[in-house]
C-alpha cells in the first residue's frame, strides 16, 4: 500500500489545484446526480474499471457512509431544487434479487433519514396493478406504486413528487412517460446503458485522468487505463476474432501492468460479458462458452462493439485472504463512501463482478485502508466528470432518438 | 466504557423514536445555527456541562470532520437561504489567542472549500483601520475587514454577504450595527452571553434529557445534570457563602457520583469562575484567591448570579493518561465532530478548561473511544435544542434590551 499512501500524499498536496480544476469542469458539464465507481488497485495503478450511472448497493455502505450519503444528496438538491420535499425514485420494477431491493429500500431509508417525503415508483405499463410489493433481502418489504403521467407532471398514487430520481439503468428502452416532465429527472432518462459506449466514457476518462495527474504532478499511467474499441465483432467468426487478437496483442506488449487484458461488451452493465484474457492467442482460441458469454449482455444482443480494456490485478485481500475491490459511491463530484467487493471463486487477476461475489464493509475487511485514499477519491472524481462528458455527448447526439 | 456502550445501544436501538421526538421540537424552536458542548463522561453519567453557541476550536477537528463541518453548514443554509453564495464571517476582533484566529482560519477555509465567497469582517467602531490583518497560530494570517451598515444591509469593502455567520459572542454589549438588518445573522446577535444563563440552558437541559430518556428507556439521571441558581451572591459576605454553603451540602447528600460540585458564575463563558469544591465546607472557607476567581468572569463583573453544578469525574484518559474531556461540534441539531480537550495540570475531577489545557483529535488520543457514541450525539442534540429554548426565552424577554 506504500504506493497508494505515497500517491495519495501527493494528491492531497495538490488538493487547492485539483479543486480549482474541477471547478472548472463543472462550470463546463453537469455531472450525474450519482453514481458508482469499481477500482481496481495494483501495486502500481489504481483505476476505474467500470462506472455506474444508476448505482445499486447503497444497502453495502456502513450506517456512518449512509449517514453522509444523506446528507450530500439532500445539499445537493436543496441547492439544485430549493424546497424540494417529495422524491419519487424509480428503480428497476423488473429486478428479482432481492439484494437489489434492499438497496432501493436502504435508498428509501437515506432519503426520509434526511427529512423528504419518499415514494417508490414504476412506470411500466405492462404492469396493470396499481402497487407492487417486492421483498428485500434483508426480510422486509419495498412498496412500490404505478407512476402515471398528467400533463406534464409525473404523480404515483396523489403523490406529486418535486424530484424524481431514477435507479434504474433502463437498458432496453427508454421510456416516454419520464421524458420532457416538469419535475426534474436525475440522472436524465437519456442516459441508461442502452445509450452509454464504454470506449466513450474511458476516452473521457483517460483524458482526464491525464489532466488531473498533470495538476497533481503524478505520473497519468497511475490513473489511466488504456481501453480499445473494436467494432461489428462477432466472435463466431475467425476472421472478427483475429482483428481482437492483434489488438489483443498490440496491448499486451505495451500494458506495464503485463499481459492481463479484460474483453468487455461496449455496452451493458452488471459485469456479464468481461472475459480476461491474457492476450491475442486467448481470443483466437476462444472457446464456444467465451464466446456466448460475449453476447450474454443484459439485453442479449450480440455484442458487436467490444473494448479490450488493459486489466489490473487487485492487491487487496480481506483478512480471509479474497481478493476485493473497492467500489465508491459519489454524489455528483463528492464521496458518499465506499465497500469492497470481494469474491471466494476468484483470483486477483480475475473480474470479481461474477458469480461468488460478496459485499463487505469498508473499511472493516481490509486492514490496509482504514480511510478512502486521495488517489482513490480522485479516480472516482474524474469517473464523475467522465460520466458528464459522456452524458452530454450522448443527449447532443440525440438522447433516446 | 461498558456504560457508555451500552447505553449507546440502547439509544441507537431507539433511532426512530428519538428522530421523531427530535423532529418534534424542531416544529416548535429554532435551534442555533452551530454549537459546540463540553462533554463529561463518568462511570455512569454522560452530560453537557457547558454549551456554546459561538464555538471556537474549529482548528482542532480532523480534516475528516472538518469536510463534515462544510457539508452540514452548506446543506443547512442551502435549505433555508436558498442560493446564498456570499458570507460575511465576524469573529471576536478583539481577541489576541492566536488559536482563536487559527480557529477563525479553519472556519474560513471550511467554508471556501465548499464554494462560498467568504470575507471575514469586524463591525467595531473604535477600529478607525479599514482592515486588519490577524496572525493565527498556524503561521498564517486572518484578514479583517472593516463592516459597515449601508441602510437595511450590511457590507464589507464592496462586498455584500448573503448571510452572515457569527462567531463572536459579544459578551459585553449588542452591537446595533448587526440588529434588523436584511441578511440573516447567524445565530442571532441577542443570544451572546451578555443574556445568556446557565441555569436557563440547564433548566431547558435537563427538561429535554427527561424527555429523551423516556424516549429511549434509559435512567435519566444518565444524562442530567442537576444545575442550581443562587442570587445575589457576593463572596466577600459570609452569610452569602453560607447560602451558597447551605445549597452545596444539600447536592453533595444528594449527587449519586459523589460530593464533587462546580460553583459557576452563572453567566461568562471561556472556563472562568468555574471552582470545584467538594461541599458546603468548601464555600463557607473560601479563601481570597477563589473568592476573586468567582468575579473574574470574562466581563469582570461582579458575579452577583451563581450555579453550583453536579460533578462529573471523566475517566477518559489519553493514551499519555492525561484527564480528557469530549468536545461535540453541532451544525443545528447534527454531529459535525468531536475533539478532546485534555489538561496536563488538572486531575480528571478539575475543570480541564483552564491554564494547562490542550486540545487533540479524536478519535486518536483515546483509544476507548473509535467512533462518536450515540449517547453522547444525544446529548450534544439535547444541549442544542436546549439552546434553541433559551434563545427564544432571550428574545422573548426583549433580546438585548
Amino acid at each position: 500500500m506504500d504506493f497508494i499512501n505515497e500517491a495519495s500524499e501527493t494528491v492531497a498536496g495538490a488538493a487547492a489545484d485539483i479543486k480549482a480544476w474541477e471547478a472548472a469542469h463543472l462550470e463546463k458539464v453537469f455531472v450525474p446526480f450519482y453514481s458508482s465507481a469499481d477500482i481496481r488497485i495494483s501495486s502500481n495503478k489504481a483505476a476505474v474499471v467500470d462506472t455506474n450511472i444508476f448505482p445499486a448497493g447503497f444497502n453495502n455502505l456502513s450506517p456512518e457512509f449512509r449517514d453522509r450519503l444523506g446528507l450530500l444528496i439532500r445539499d445537493a438538491i436543496s441547492r439544485k431544487y430549493p424546497g424540494t420535499g417529495k422524491l419519487l425514485v424509480i428503480p428497476e420494477i423488473h429486478a428479482r434479487n432481492p439484494h437489489y431491493w434492499e438497496n432501493v429500500k436502504t435508498l428509501e431509508e437515506v432519503l426520509r433519514a434526511r427529512g423528504f417525503e419518499v415514494k417508490v415508483g414504476f412506470v411500466d405499463d405492462e404492469i396493470k396493478r396499481g402497487a407492487v410489493s417486492v421483498a428485500a433481502s434483508g426480510g422486509g418489504t419495498v412498496e412500490v406504486v404505478k407512476a402515471a403521467r398528467d400533463g406534464a407532471k409525473i404523480s404515483a398514487a396523489g403523490f406529486v413528487p418535486d424530484v424524481v430520481l431514477l435507479n434504474n439503468d433502463f437498458s432496453n428502452d427508454c421510456p416516454t412517460i419520464l421524458r420532457d416532465i416538469e419535475q426534474p429527472v436525475l440522472p436524465p432518462v437519456e442516459i441508461g446503458w442502452h445509450s452509454r459506449r464504454k470506449d466513450v466514457h474511458f476516452e473521457f476518462y483517460n483524458s482526464l485522468a491525464r489532466e488531473a495527474a498533470a495538476v497533481c504532478k503524478i505520473d497519468p499511467a497511475i490513473i489511466s487505463i488504456e481501453t480499445r474499441l473494436i467494432e461489428d465483432v462477432d466472435f463466431d467468426e475467425s476472421e472478427d476474432r483475429e482483428r481482437v487478437a492483434l489488438v489483443a496483442d498490440e496491448m499486451a506488449g505495451t500494458v506495464p501492468a503485463g499481459p492481463l487484458l479484460f474483453v468487455k461488451s461496449n455496452n451493458g452493465t452488471y459485469g456479464m460479458s468481461v472475459v480476461a484474457v491474457s492476450g491475442g492467442d486467448a481470443i483466437r482460441n476462444m472457446n464456444a462458452e467465451n464466446r456466448k458469454k460475449m453476447r450474454a449482455g443484459k439485453s442479449k444482443k450480440p455484442s458487436g462493439q467490444i473494448v479490450i480494456q488493459e486489466g489490473v490485478e487487485t492487491v487487496l485481500r480481506t483478512d480471509e485472504g479474497m481478493p476485493a475491490e473497492p467500489v465508491l459511491y459519489m454524489v455528483e463530484t463528492e464521496v458518499a463512501g465506499a465497500f469492497y467487493r470481494t469474491n471466494s471463486k476468484k483470483s486477483a487477476a480475475e473480474n470479481l463482478n461474477s458469480s461468488g461475489m460478496e459485499f463487505r464493509q469498508f473499511p472493516d475487511c481490509v486492514k490496509d485502508l482504514r480511510n478512502i485514499p486521495e488517489l482513490l477519491s480522485l479516480c472516482a472524481k474524474i469517473a464523475a466528470l467522465a460520466a458528464g462528458y459522456e452524458i452530454e455527448k450522448v443527449m447532443l447526439e440525440g438522447g433516446c432518438e
